[in-house]
């Protein structure tokens, strides 16, 4: 095996075989297979915002088919999705790319404090070979409890049967402002929390130099602690999430230029980010043009691009 | 096997054999057996709206074994109904039609925000012979996190035990408007997430060209999304439920003009709908014209008139 | 096994030998056995009103033995009542009559949106020796969907162990005028809700000629459903009960005029009622009453009298 | 066996062996063993009211096998206390008194309608080898039905494992008021209803000649039940308890004159109540004077002093 | 076995040997092995104020095996955190110190009635080899009942399994003032109630002299019971812990002056005080006088400093 997945492997060391071997099927799959970084796939979209809002801009991604034939032929790490998407395709294109299913998911038919709801299993990700579970979870939504028992069960049993854990950390509810859902305390906290979780991967929003916490500014002012750059607050989450040794990813975000997210990619890599989620930005484009701008992000993490 | 039902077996390649016999006898069933097209006769009025405004206007029906005679004499793919109703005819009638047992219902007796009382289970579907369950979700209602996780651990329980899963979709509930219920983004949308929940059989209703949320008409009108006549819009929900890799049919909604069905009918045809739910518009008839009225439905799918 | 029994375990085909056994038991016993007519003793006014309110009038009732010996001693087809009731006399009287164990109870001491507790299971019924679970629903009450989703698992189990069930079903709660609790719309409803979840038996209230339902009222007009008389009233919650295919009877309400009674018994009997369920009338009067009084009852069913 | 043992526990028919034999214990142990009467000491104060409340007044009383040694010194049938108190002396006094495991209690740190908080199982009172479980309920509380549920199925559990079932039935909430909760009304129906909901034992506090409820106010009035001595009004409460065919105690309340308590224990004695449970004004004396204190208490019992 | 252990261990006796075990594991490890006294370092700040707030100030602190190396180094009796944390150790430091694994946590970026979200089961607790589980419950908080029922079945499960339970015991929510959080009577109560659950440890915060309750206040004022020093109010504490037979250990706070906390640990010593666990004022400290500084806590605890 790889020297850099062994090492990241030696992070687990409480998890059994049969979860190092699911994450060593995320570390060692597709183009960036063995370089310690990771680009995934993921395709909620339709859940979250409905399938317009999806799928019309590049109407070929109403077919869950697509996203797989994307997802390998770009040569990601894994794909992502709730649990009709990946039913819809996890026998046909099987073993051809680690999956991760989604077990909760939000829509936006209706309002109330942010919880998603539960869509999956355990034993539906098993049944249906995928290699992760994926689970989002709200800090600063005062229904968090709720989510972080959830996980808490979920995960305890994905370990038990062999399976990594991705979290999705997005701070978001009455506890927090809008603008303080990417603040770099509350990203950084939030990271922390989905480690003590016990998530295997995390991800989370690429955070903002914005302060949200009155106690926390007077510790980052007071400790000089280096913000002003989006490299240097990824390097700060990343240590935030166990002093850098858990895997820690950051999504893509809203649709936007491309020179914009190529940008934001170098930051990543260079704060020590382990890579990134890239839904809307990948699957929205035209085929060509999406296996053209995930070769690139690719290129970006394996330093074959400045 | 027919070539039709075949390819649309192929659609649910992650089902287990006992799913996709069921998911055959739905479609191989009746007068539209084969065609890959079904007409479903549903009877849940009376716990819905009450006794008399559900089987006044035909007296027979308050007796359910009525219902199984109807849905067998008009050749129905299918008949649809609560545990009672179910329980009432299932030993009589054994084999002679597909069965979905319809897993919860609503009554109109006390308000409050929609989301329907559980009132059967996978193992009474089991006892009783069905060859589905059903089961209605109100996307749209702040319930509807209850609804999610009640359908997930049913179409979980219904998968590993040889079932097939028929949702009723109906957006309803302080998260949409009434106009709103009926409108092309929001009934589209209520078909993925059917969809996404694992359903094989999605029932929605004819879809207006209101478009309810801003996020979603900008998208409809910068991607001019084809959504004038009601086959655009058929389509449209079609393509919204996994690009057409899923069984979508359409509601009757309140009884009407003979010739205004007969129209729609044409409508989700041409659109390349999978067929029709009719409820009250069949069993509120004398059996006699309920049969011929059905026949001619079944034709309209079937190609063998306009 | 007599005719009428043997007809009317014909509209429960569903059920298994050991349901059926007990279904023939409550027909099958007492003065009345074999006619198809059932009269019921309840005894849960202690729980319901207080043990003052209930006994006092005739201070026998206070000890549990009183009940069991009352219904024995009358004929009645079976003794309800809840666990402690049912505990009391279930040895001592083992054998002697049908014993049917309600297994929710309301208090008078607090109040809140009608919903009663759960107050024993279907295996203390087991143990108890007893032929037929109880179970009170309240529709129009906002918390109906607990007890429908209560009533759904009750019933599921008791059927699986060869329990027979009985349904209490008073339209009660926000949802409901009190003058609608017992119209003849509501009541019907009622009537067909209880037969939906699965009752083999259903208890309703005498109904009234009033109707609660705008979109009721309709139908009930234009329709011409007769209900002038409390025997038509009858006949249509009868027919609302699955066609007449179910075991409808009818509560005895608060302690009234004697002859008063006997007319509403009449009713019942003329419009097709299977009988009648009637506590205080029957154990608020000394003994010998009130076995005067529950023969004269019997008698009209039995139509050994006009 | 002694004659008026056999009688009480020939009561509980429809128990099985084992419970009736820990009833015995209970009615067999102490000085009062065989009379039929009982003294039961009862130790939750340190939960209820906090520890220098319940134990400063005789410091003794901190250690939890204080209480051990004065039940076991003074005779009582029994002693109670919650999970912690038990657990501190269960196996050091193994077998020398009865146990009886309070499985819930209250604090007054917080407030909100009352109910308490579990805080033990039946499996605890098996390990900790006790003849019965504690439970309080709050009849009037509006969460009565969370309480009512809780004790149905622990006493279900407690009888199939052999074990007695003591309930505190104390009206208490939003159901009732301050004066209420001792009415005479009020008390005999918590009486019934712990009947009810299958306790072997009930202990309930000694009602005032209050009527709390309008319609009972009616009933007693014109049945001219006789409530206006303490004697009058236990027999009262004892007869609805299933006609004096369930055993209940009598609490003896804050800390009082102790010749105003031996007045109370005469009313409770000559109204057939059968015996106390005595807390605060027993542990709080000095171990000497309490011994004297309970001494006396049970010769009143026993008949030996007027 | 050392006499002081044993004589500790002698207060347990209704515990299985192999919670007996790790009780003494706990008693006997590190450099305050045998002497009956307890220094833990407790890292659950991550969770509860974030990480930079919690590691900032010494960053070697955001790895999580720091802290093991930490407590190992300084001779800890044992190491507490949440699943994270300790999943992150575990197994390179297998065996070297005694774990305890906090199976709830709370976190500051949504607010809300206090109640921690439960983030760990006793089975990861046998699976990380910890020797007892943690968990916090919040007196005076309105949802005191759910932690309450938590801890309580946690609590048998545990003892069940053979683990330790170490319950932190904080007042804090709507029923208590901010003042009242670490008032005499109401940590006193606090520790009664942790106690009465069934706790092997309790860890209290160090009380103020201040008294909350009314009805508290005129006992302590009748009964003399001495509060005036730090020492006393702790000997009130540990006395109030079951007569001094539970161990009871106190936070360390806030970070603050060295001095400051020293002689607060001597209060607690000459208070009969367990020992501390003391998280903030260790590791927020360079390691070498984090060192020196617990060295010098523990040397107070052994006698060896004044």
């Amino acid at each position: 095996m790889n020297e850099r997945v062994r090492e990241i492997l030696g992070w687990y060391t409480s998890d059994n075989p049969g979860t190092l071997a699911n994450l060593a099927r995320l570390l060692n799959h597709g183009r960036l297979g063995g370089t310690g970084r990771l680009v995934i796939l993921p395709v909620d979209q339709g859940f979250e915002h409905g399938p317009a809002r999806s799928f019309a801009p590049n109407p070929a991604g109403y077919d869950p088919r697509y996203h797989f034939e994307l997802a390998i032929a770009a040569g990601c790490n894994a794909y992502a999705a709730p649990l009709g998407f990946i039913e819809a395709g996890a026998a046909d294109f099987a073993g051809e790319i680690p999956l991760i299913l989604k077990l909760n998911n939000s829509d936006s038919l209706a309002g109330g404090e942010p919880c998603p709801a539960i869509t999956g299993s355990v034993d539906e990700a098993l049944r249906l070979g995928c290699a992760a579970i994926g689970f989002t979870i709200y800090p600063g939504s005062t229904l968090r409890n709720v989510m972080f028992d959830e996980i808490r069960g979920l995960t305890e049993e994905a370990k038990r049967k062999g399976l990594a854990v991705v979290v999705w950390s997005y701070p978001r509810g009455s506890g927090v402002s809008k603008e303080g859902e990417t603040a770099i305390d509350v990203v950084a906290y939030a990271a922390q929390i989905a480690c003590q979780l016990g998530a295997h991967v995390v991800k989370v929003k690429p955070p903002t130099a914005h302060i949200e916490q009155a106690a926390a500014k007077k510790v980052y002012e007071k400790e000089r602690i280096p913000i002003a750059t989006l490299a240097e607050r990824v390097r700060h989450v990343v240590q935030s999430a166990f002093g850098g040794r858990r895997i820690v990813i950051f999504s893509g975000g809203e649709a936007k230029e491309t020179s914009a997210i190529f940008e934001e990619v170098r930051a990543i890599r260079d704060g020590g980010g382990f890579g990134s989620i890239i839904g809307r930005n990948s699957f929205q484009r035209p085929k060509k043009d999406a296996l053209e701008f995930l070769g690139q992000v690719m290129d970006i993490y394996a330093g074959k691009t400045k």
